[in-house]
């Protein structure tokens, strides 16, 4: 399979003018940005849609995605009790699910060996269950990297609670355990692909970066995740 | 990439008849033969170690697999409160974890082309997270087909019942249907795949086949399934 390089090409530019307009409505977790930045500034990667670990809580008969299940908590770093006092207080639709997953990457790549590169690396520093979804020549080799970390736990019913509120602290802390080993794993691969990236640099992802003079690309991932939860991974890390 | 052909075969033939030895043992989950079949009459394909779909118990601070956590029971059909009773009476030695898993298929092939094509049918029948994971010239091209069927509930603690005992009949329902939701599209890829497999048929497996003389094989995975677990499943039929 060839991929034709200029339409991948026009791809590439949208998705990474997308990803700074997302950083300015503050859409975009802070802590994803050095990851992206290492992976677009090689001319043959582009990423899309990712997330660097966030827990969730839905409201649905089944955790996964569906149309009728919705989102009706986020956070992309630890939580507390006082967080989720809404479930106690107003009844699921469904029922009430708490979800961790850990990072989780979109790319695409112009080439199946570029791609079987940056896998090997990725499944080496523990996102074991990565892998080359689609191909198709427009939009190229495309990949997903993801760790094994994702945990949910059913909390209410309509009817009925399923998690005493008095218990929510303890599961809590695994909660946030597993976030941030999540978290770490992102840093891991953020290592990781720097050694290896960019085989040819991107010219254009390269002025575009220079000219926005983003602090945050400086940055290594798990610093700014510390900086974006201050006091609350402070606590956490004196109790683990 | 160029797979060895005469190495890749070799490894075909050990993974072809450790199913059956397998199967001879009673290891092997009996709703998992039809797609196994399927995937193996192709000459360039071969399956490894694959699940149609569990339910288990780990004992571990984490659901996902770690030395120091172990499965401490396993069904690949619904169960019942009864079955769990274990977790009230003896303490974990560090956390009861509930995990129902919808069906993974591992398999090799000769080559990109032929996995992608693959995928394509998986993921149009609901396995979601499926891909390529890795590849090598004697073990070929890689491949993982997952659904996102996947939830844990953490039910003990050491020193504190997180879900108490009257609440377990609740969430092993939804961990059922979930469990069958897998068998479902397990069913629904054995039927994708027959239409397009094989290509290129495999003489050996097929001799093999017909010497075994194995009446599995000429069954759905869905019957199988419905065999395996009769007065539970029809139970469950009545309540969902």
């Amino acid at each position: 399979m060839r991929v034709n390089y200029e339409k991948w090409s026009l791809r590439k530019k949208h998705f990474w003018l997308r990803i700074w307009e997302d950083y300015e409505i503050g859409y975009l977790d802070r802590d994803l940005i050095p990851i992206l930045v290492v992976l677009n500034r090689d001319r043959e990667i582009y990423t899309t849609s990712s997330c660097s670990g966030r827990i969730v809580i839905v409201d649905g008969n089944i955790p996964w995605t569906r149309e009728e299940t919705s989102v009706v908590f986020k956070s992309h770093i630890p939580i507390t009790t006082s967080d989720l006092v809404f479930i106690y207080e107003k009844p699921p639709r469904k029922a009430y699910w708490l979800i961790v997953t850990g990072p989780i990457i979109h790319f695409s790549t112009t080439s199946f060996r570029k791609a079987v590169e940056v896998l090997k690396r990725a499944r080496g520093v523990g996102f074991k269950h990565s892998g080359i979804m689609h191909v198709s020549t427009s939009r190229g080799v495309f990949t997903e990297l993801v760790t094994g970390v994702y945990m949910t736990q059913l909390l209410r019913l309509q009817d009925e609670y399923i998690v005493a509120p008095e218990y929510l602290n303890r599961i809590l802390l695994v909660f946030n355990k597993a976030l941030i080993e999540g978290k770490l794993r992102l840093q891991k691969l953020y290592e990781e692909l720097q050694k290896y990236l960019p085989e040819n640099l991107d010219s254009q992802v390269e002025e575009e970066l220079n000219k926005r003079n983003i602090k945050l690309v400086e940055q290594k991932p798990i610093e700014i995740f510390y900086n974006m939860c201050r006091d609350v991974c402070r606590a956490l890390i004196n109790i683990y």
